[in-house]
């Protein structure tokens, strides 16, 4: 077992990466001191496949755990489905010493985490990711909220989990389209912080896309570090933090224009980022070998590099760019890459450029052809 | 104007209270460097009186005012009209360097502070009271939240305002009703901290009760005053904040079992005290003439002291106090007063002893009779 630690003063917590993890919930919260009654609240695809394996160990530890199913899939993180769980907790008569358990991905993470943030003003949660996604990502920061039909995550809180316990024996049968997607987020840390991360995606991915569990620990146990170490340095996003966004404007836009549920969140973010690096090309001087090496990464990893829209949708998807949380006087700003493994924020974007690199142009066409040799 | 700070570090503010100050609502957000945009968000009650002159001297301070109006009343606290909070925040594209105003009473302030606490994970806001209620307690000490139908005030956070703004001239208006509700939490602070407040609302009450502008300012100051202290030796209500609960669980599984909107808070905490204070006089002591004294102060102040209940009502209120957010390990937790001016918290009771003092006994009699001399 492999365990990070994040740095926050009194709200520190530590990251269990390893296997059969979930067999050790209940002692790991036992550890922590927690106690009383605990709601789970999980998803109807994660529900059936590990439910009662964490159940069974919370009740083991001495806890009286109740199982809280919400539908699965981007449209359960709704203020209705919110709505769900205070109810279910009311009923069940949760009390501010109980806790909360995130039992699956990352909209499982995002919802409960602002349950448990809101819920008699704030109670304890731990996170159980079981996507690939959510254990390098949502899982880890305290970000949690849900979405309005304006857009993703405009309701939040900053509210860290007590314990983060990835267990990587969920991600074995985890869908294809859903493990790739989880990649978007991998690749993004390379991009973002560390190029030696990025040429070990480069040459190892294929034994990535198979799973094998030593590359898997190694890969998800460097994304939660330096997922730590950028929130530990700056919690609440006043600068740094804003990094982990590179990709996310765009793509936060093209899922709201999109439909929540037609494109996962990590395919949005691939096309995001893809967007991001060629105006980094243009704006901050990222050399053309360097987006070529980002798409192909992508591709590779089998995540869309590009999205063909209409005059009239890419007009929606500015609209919903402008709602963004980073919004600031009016201007959205953005997260470019100089080179890989290095990032500026805060970097102001004319529309006109956004509309340019979303248009198909000629570096699709380079990445389409590349993808045929 | 007299200026009370609250005292919380780098979340610390002021709370002005004074004649006129709604024409100054601009000039004191300028001068805590807000800017941008931002949202009133006040009732169909408040709006019509004073929304106007508020917007006016926020126009005149250089901002863009949106002035978004909630239904009046307790059923307005509601995570639905927080959904259409949001949707209009979305729609005016407030950012987060944006903030937002509640003018109102306490559901607006609650409601709005709610809001502002998790809209885009946070936005500045403030605090622009308009009932006593208001004014003495609910806009300071960052307690913001939203009813559901299992019990009041159980979805929330602790959100500081920025700055408290309590315009007296708004309390010339106010009905009567609400007026002596609002005169539950000052006689509160009497009996949980200030002897000497307890005893000058004794002798006092007449002119309190013409609203007369001097008593007023003091009264409220004194109020705002102790709340403050409380607030900043334990703003998330480890242990000391709690005596402001002094009522309030009985109080509150009254609301909630009544129906929300058909008893005022303020009635229902009167209710609560009177109660608790009788609970007092069986568990910590507190003498039958302080028991008198208080009861007979409600009564003075037009409040309601004791409710009527049968037996099928009876259970349903100890059903909703089971849910209250103080029950811990099951037990329901209560503020009791060793004489006035001091009481103790964290203090658990039977049962069947509240069932006790909820039946109409004797000194239910001894009050009517009192109000008969």
């Amino acid at each position: 077992m492999r365990v990070i630690n994040v740095d926050l003063g009194s709200r520190s917590y530590r990251i269990l990466i390893g296997s059969e993890l979930l067999r050790r919930v209940g002692t790991e919260c036992q550890r922590l001191g927690l106690r009383g009654r605990c709601a789970v609240i999980s998803d109807q695809n994660v529900a059936p496949a590990y439910g009662s394996r964490c159940l069974a160990d919370l009740v083991a530890a001495g806890y009286e755990p109740m199982l809280f199913t919400v539908p699965a899939g981007e449209t359960a993180k709704s203020l209705k489905t919110v709505g769900a769980c205070y109810d279910q907790l009311a009923a069940y008569r949760l009390e501010r010493g109980s806790f909360i358990i995130a039992l699956g991905g990352g909209v499982v993470g995002d919802l409960a985490g602002f349950v448990a943030a809101t819920y008699l003003r704030g109670v304890a949660f731990v996170q159980v990711p079981t996507t690939l996604l959510a254990q390098v990502d949502s899982s880890v920061g305290g970000k949690v909220g849900v979405n309005l039909k304006a857009g993703k995550n405009l309701v939040g809180a900053f509210f860290q989990p007590r314990l983060v316990v990835c267990d990587l024996d969920t991600l074995a049968t985890l869908p294809t389209r859903e493990f790739r997607a989880g990649l978007a987020e991998v690749i993004k840390y390379g991009i973002i912080y560390d190029a030696a991360l990025f040429r070990k995606l480069e040459r190892g991915l294929p034994k990535l896309l198979e799973r094998e569990p030593a590359t898997l620990a190694s890969v998800v146990a460097r994304c939660c570090a330096i997922k730590g170490e950028v929130v530990s340095q700056d919690e609440t996003e006043s600068g740094l933090r804003s990094i982990l966004n590179f990709g996310h404007t765009i793509g936060h836009a093209i899922e709201a224009t999109a439909g929540y549920g037609k494109l996962l969140h990590g395919e949005a973010i691939a096309i995001g980022q893809v967007a991001a690096a060629k105006l980094s090309a243009k704006l901050v001087g990222l050399s053309e070998g360097h987006v070529q090496r980002i798409t192909e990464l992508f591709e590779r990893a089998g995540l869309p590099t590009a999205t063909r829209l209409n005059a009239n949708q890419r007009a929606k998807l500015l609209s919903a760019m402008r709602r963004d949380k980073k919004v600031s006087d009016g201007k959205i700003k953005f997260v470019l890459a100089k080179r890989i493994g290095q990032v500026v924020w805060g970097q102001k974007v004319p529309p006109e450029l956004i509309e340019e690199v979303l248009t198909a142009g000629p570096s699709t066409l380079n990445s389409q052809l590349s993808t045929l040799n």
